[in-house]
C-alpha cells in the first residue's frame, strides 16, 4: 500500500439539533469539545488517521458557513481541500463531490470516509483495523463498511447482516455484506444482537476512488453525470461558483441507499474498538468520567450538590451550581440555557426550533 | 408640616448574599429590577416618596463601591448627598453620619429611614402612613416605628409588642411600644400572631434629626463623639477623607440595639400596605405574578414545559428552557448559573462564597 495514496474524506454539514444548546446551527456538535478533552469532534476525528494519512490528503466536505470553522479548528488541512456544498444533499452527492474532485488529483487514491462527530475509545485498535481495510481496497474494486459488535440492542443504529460463512479471499475477518438493515425497532433489534452476523453500520466506509466513481455511474447515473460535467471546472477558480450552481440538482440520497444496498462487491470488516456516534445526550453520558453519583461534568466551573445521574455541559467560563436534580442534562452555551429531563430528550429538537 | 423639612435616607450598604447570584458583591439585590418591572428596588424605594421628601433631601448611604451604581440609578439624588461608608459597621453609625450631616445643613430636619431593598404593595396606603408617620414627628421628640401587620408566623423578622391599651396623644393609631422582640422560633411566632399587639419591624423608622441625634448622644456616646468631633468636616471637601479615617472606629451596632430598645419615647404605627423586605427566593416568589402553574418567570425569554412551583429569575438576553421541575430556584446571571431546590435555598449563602 502506498501510503501517499491515503486520503480521508471527513463529512462535516451536520447540524446536530439533539445536543442543543451545546450543540448550534452556527456551531453544531462536530466542532465542539463535547467531550471536554480539549478537542472538538471533527479534531478527533482527524487525530485518528494520523501517520495513515498525510494532512494534504485530508479532505472535509462541510456547509459554507462552516468553512471558517474547520480552517480555524484544522489548520493543517489545505484550504483547497476543504469543500462546501451549497445546500444539504445528504451523503451520496456529497461523496461524489469529493471523489470525482480527488479523482481529478489523483485517480489512484485509496480512501476512508468518516463522519465528523463520532467517538473512538480504542485508537490503536482503530488504526489496525482502517490500515488493513485501505490495503484491502487499494487494488481491489471491494467497498468495504466498517461493522461494530453491538453491545445492546440499539434501535438508534442501522444493521449490517454479514454472511459469515465465507471470509474473503485476502482477508480472513471481512465478509461479504449479506443485506442492510434499517434502524429496528426494539424486538427486532433484540433479535439482532443475539445473532453474531449483525453489525451496527459506524457510516464509516473504506474503497479506492474508482471504486465508488463507478459505482456511482452504475447505480446514480444522474449524480454521476453532474460531476463527469463539473470535472473541467474541479480544481479551478470556477470550482465553487460551478458546484453552487450545479449541486443543487442533484437528489438528496444517502450513500447507504444510493450504492451500499445495490452494490456487489460489498464487505463489512467487524471491528470492536469502542465506537459511538454520540447521538444523544443519554449515550454521551455513558461515554464520559462520572463522578461516584453518576453525574458527567463538561466544564471547569461545576459543582453538583445532593445530584446524581445528571450530565452538565458548560462552556469553560461560566459556574454553574445545581442543586437537588437527578436525571437532569444541563446545557449552556452563549445567551441559552437548558434544563431538561434526560428521559425526555427526544423533546430537545423541538425546544430548540423556537 | 414644612414639606421642605422632609429627609429621606436610604440605607443601600447590604450584600443581599442570599439571592446569590442574581444578587452578587458587586451588585447586590438593591440594585436590581427583582421584580421585573423595570426598576431596581433602590428606585422603587425612592419613588414611593415623591411628593413627600423633595429629590434634594433624598440621601443614600452606601459603600464606596456602590457609589457609581447609586448615582447611575438615581440621577435626581444631589452626588454630595450620597454618603460612602469606608467599611460595615450595621446601621447605628451609618444613620449617625447621615444625621449629623442633615443637621449641619437643616437642623429643623425630619425624616424617613428605610432600607433600600423592601417591597410595598399598596402605594396609597404608604404614603398615607408616612406622611402622617412624619406630621407626628415634625413637633415632637418621637421615635416612630412602622410596625405591619404580621400575616404568618414568619420567623425571619424582628417584632415590636405595642402598648394597645394608651395610644398616643396626638395621633390615635400610634402607640407606645412595649418591647422589642428579637427573630422567634417558629412556636414563639405562632404565640404572637395569635396576640394583636405584635407586628412586624420593618426597619423603617420616623423621627427628626434633633431627636435621634440626641438619642445617640445618650444612649451611644462613643459614636455621637465621633460624628460631633466630624462636625467642622462634614458638608466640606475633607468630609471623605476624615469619614475615611473616623468611622472605622465606631462599634458595629444596629440601631434597633443601639437606640431603639434603650429610648423612652418610642411609638409604633401599626400598618398595613403589603409590606415584604423578600429576603429569600420563597418570598419572592409570593410577591410576583405566577402563571396558572405557579411559576414565576422574571426574564424576557423564559420557557417552562412541565413544570412548576419554579421560579427563573434572568438577564433580559438568556433564554431559558426548562422542563420537568418542581419547586426549584433558576438563577443566572453573567458568568454564573444556580438551580437549586426552593426548600434548600438557606444553602445558598454557603455555595456563593466558593
Amino acid at each position: 500500500m502506498n501510503r501517499n495514496n491515503n486520503h480521508l474524506v471527513i463529512m462535516a454539514g451536520g447540524v446536530g439539533s439533539r445536543f442543543w444548546p451545546m450543540s448550534t446551527p452556527e456551531c453544531p456538535k462536530q466542532f465542539i469539545d463535547v467531550m471536554g478533552c480539549g478537542r472538538t469532534f471533527i479534531q478527533l476525528t482527524m487525530d485518528r488517521f494520523k501517520g495513515i494519512v498525510p494532512a494534504e490528503n485530508v479532505w472535509v466536505v462541510t456547509s459554507a458557513k462552516y468553512a471558517e470553522i474547520v480552517k480555524q479548528q484544522l489548520p493543517e488541512v489545505p484550504e483547497e481541500n476543504i469543500l462546501l456544498e451549497p445546500c444539504r444533499r445528504n451523503t451520496a452527492p456529497c461523496i461524489a463531490y469529493v471523489c470525482w474532485r480527488i479523482k481529478k488529483k489523483n485517480p489512484r487514491a485509496n480512501l476512508v470516509v468518516t463522519p465528523s462527530d463520532h467517538m473512538v475509545v480504542d485508537q490503536d485498535e482503530f488504526r489496525r483495523v482502517i490500515t488493513e481495510a485501505l490495503d484491502f481496497t487499494a487494488d481491489s474494486d471491494a467497498i468495504v463498511t466498517l461493522g461494530m459488535k453491538p453491545t445492546r440492542p440499539e434501535t438508534g443504529y442501522g444493521y449490517i447482516q454479514a454472511d459469515l460463512t465465507t471470509p474473503s479471499l485476502r482477508h480472513k475477518s471481512i465478509y461479504r455484506v449479506d443485506k442492510f438493515r434499517e434502524k429496528p425497532d426494539l424486538a427486532t433489534a433484540k433479535e439482532y444482537v443475539k445473532h453474531s452476523e449483525f453489525f451496527w453500520n459506524s457510516g464509516i466506509f473504506v474503497w479506492n476512488v474508482e471504486t465508488i466513481v463507478n459505482a456511482l455511474r452504475i447505480y446514480q447515473s444522474d449524480i454521476a453525470q453532474v460531476f463527469e460535467e463539473l470535472m473541467p471546472y474541479l480544481a479551478t477558480e470556477n470550482e465553487q461558483k460551478m458546484i453552487d450552481e450545479r449541486f443543487p440538482q442533484c437528489p438528496s440520497i444517502s450513500i447507504d441507499y444510493a450504492v451500499m444496498e445495490k452494490a456487489e462487491e460489498i464487505f463489512v470488516f467487524p471491528a470492536d474498538f469502542g465506537w459511538s456516534d454520540v447521538g444523544t445526550w443519554g449515550s454521551l453520558i455513558t461515554l464520559v468520567d462520572k463522578d461516584s453519583d453518576g453525574n458527567a461534568k463538561i466544564g471547569n466551573r461545576i459543582e453538583l450538590h445532593d445530584s446524581k445521574n445528571c450530565i452538565v455541559h458548560t462552556s469553560e467560563e461560566k459556574r454553574v451550581v445545581v442543586q437537588g436534580l437527578d436525571g437532569y442534562i444541563i446545557a449552556e452555551k452563549d445567551d441559552t440555557l437548558l434544563i431538561c429531563k434526560l428521559s425526555e430528550e427526544q423533546r430537545i429538537k423541538e425546544f430548540s426550533q423556537d
